[in-house]
């Protein structure tokens, strides 16, 4: 995996979802994905408050969010310029606790804590902290770009000509990178996106990046996967993964574990996007984040549905890992 | 099956999509179900003009359609008053035309052709046809609203004391009457009843008659049927039928192949309400309606989704018999 592998692959222009927030100076804009496909508006953030903001109001998700919690380290580092050392280590410890509640149930401190190992590391040896700090997360976001581009090409190897794909929410570009690099080996693949109610990021997101990299996809709702299936519409499916157990199980947006048992029913094999990790034992000891029940019973600021009525609206499923034809992670270093 | 079983079961008051057209002298009141929950609102219809057009508006639909075609035949009959007996069989056959021609993929033949059988008969036998035609409607809608009655009790005698029910679309009626007898019998009966999309009859039709009739309900995204199925928040599936082969095979909602796959899977027995019939053999021989892919592309009015997308909307998919628990027909006299 060197330097010349991803400078061809990156011949394929990236998905505005793949990377999402991109530090300008002092500013990182990051991508409102709240407004795709509608408009593509990037959001000047300059600050650790700002940073919560974007993330509280789902600005950005997935990997995006990932991408701004590293990101804000970098700003802050850059608004503390002239710090005493024992100020800076305050500072990161501060700017490390004020994105880990941003978002109670995701896991920002594993992310953060990394960085805070950083300075105490930096601090220990007498380096000087913001530096070797900066350089850390530069040099890890780098090594992400490069495992996730890499994953990007063994998607394009998994997929031969005359595919079509069923997928479900978003992967953050791999999948729609990944067909540019199908057809520039001329490998036809059409693709089948599921709507991912409630919050339509199938259908807003996926079809959109898959639209915009010329790639033939069909948009259908969570109800028709059985339907797309037994008629041999789609023979294969790829989903990411939110969360990742030792046992293979994982955490998928709220629809995934019942596309698993369809595709097991009618023998279609089913790929999963994995960062494998072994913190979590299995499945079953995965909290579920139960999400407002406003949620999906409010559409685009109305109460669209009869009042007195319950919601339940689980974010994410766990797929058990005997329902997955094949993972494909992504390179741990 | 007498009169006195029927006075008994109407202390349940019936859900308005029960029995949603109702005639009053030379008007038939239909129910506008698109507006429902937001508003309760009954359209007047005069003529079999404004008949097909609260057909092709889908203003109605499943049992509704069913019941304005055959009322629509009593107001033609009441504006013929004074025709002459070979005027009126002209009529008749006009009227069953438009009303078939009203939706091209809905089946009415089936009901129309009755009433102009009924008419030629009372034409061959020198009877008023007028009067014995109507009489046989009336009759005929009567046994309908019995046969029907029926069932809410077969499946109230299905549901046990704290039974949870997962329910697809909407079976107009039927489930929310049921769950009040079940009351009635002190018998504590939940719903968990999924959106329904692209048209959310669940959340909009389903979710407020279950409300509207005191009814504990939880609405839920489809995509969550394969969790509250693991999680065992739900012991059984009752879903309705749009057509019936002769085989056992189903036609219904685009969703339900789905959940009567995830049900088996988990051990949930699956109930469906029939309507036996042998004209289908088996369930590839029943055409399946594709809808203009607009319904999923287009949400109140406007595009949501990115333009250049493809949609595919199959209205409803065909369940192959093996996977239904049970069968809970509706009788045929």
């Amino acid at each position: 995996m060197g330097k010349r592998k991803i400078s061809k692959a990156s011949q394929v222009k990236e998905s505005p979802l793949f990377w999402p927030a991109r530090l300008e100076g002092s500013t990182l804009w990051v991508l409102d994905e709240t407004l795709i496909p509608a408009k593509v508006k990037y959001l000047p953030v300059k600050n650790v408050r700002q940073a919560v903001q974007v993330i509280r109001q789902m600005k950005t998700r997935a990997f995006g969010q990932f991408l701004v919690v590293l990101s804000t380290f970098l700003l802050e580092l850059h608004r503390s310029k002239g710090f005493s050392q024992k100020k800076l280590l305050f500072k990161i410890d501060r700017v490390a606790e004020e994105l880990n509640q941003s978002r109670p149930t995701f896991p920002f401190s594993e992310v953060t804590s990394l960085v805070v190992r950083w300075a105490a590391q930096a601090a220990e040896q007498k380096m000087d902290v913001a530096a070797f700090v900066e350089k850390c997360i530069q040099g890890y976001l780098y090594g992400i770009r490069q495992r996730r581009w890499e994953r990007v090409r063994k998607i394009a190897v998994l997929l031969r000509n005359g595919d079509s794909v069923l997928t479900h929410c978003n992967v953050s570009g791999e999948l729609a990178m990944a067909a540019v690099l199908c057809r520039q080996k001329r490998k036809k693949i059409q693709f089948f996106a599921t709507e991912t109610r409630p919050y339509f990021q199938g259908a807003k997101l996926t079809c959109w990046e898959l639209k915009k990299a010329g790639v033939d996809v069909t948009l259908i709702a969570d109800n028709a996967v059985a339907t797309v299936m037994a008629d041999r519409m789609v023979n294969k499916v790829i989903v990411g993964s939110d969360r990742n157990c030792a046992n293979g199980d994982f955490a998928n947006k709220i629809g995934t574990y019942q596309i698993a048992v369809l595709a097991r029913e009618f023998g279609i094999p089913f790929y999963v996007l994995t960062q494998p990790s072994s913190k979590i034992r299995s499945g079953k000891d995965i909290p579920i984040e139960m999400r407002d029940e406003k949620e999906i019973l409010i559409y685009q600021g109305k109460r669209v549905f009869a009042s007195g009525v319950k919601g339940l609206y689980p974010g994410f499923d766990v797929v058990p890992h005997d329902y997955i034809s094949k993972a494909v992670p992504i390179n741990v270093n």
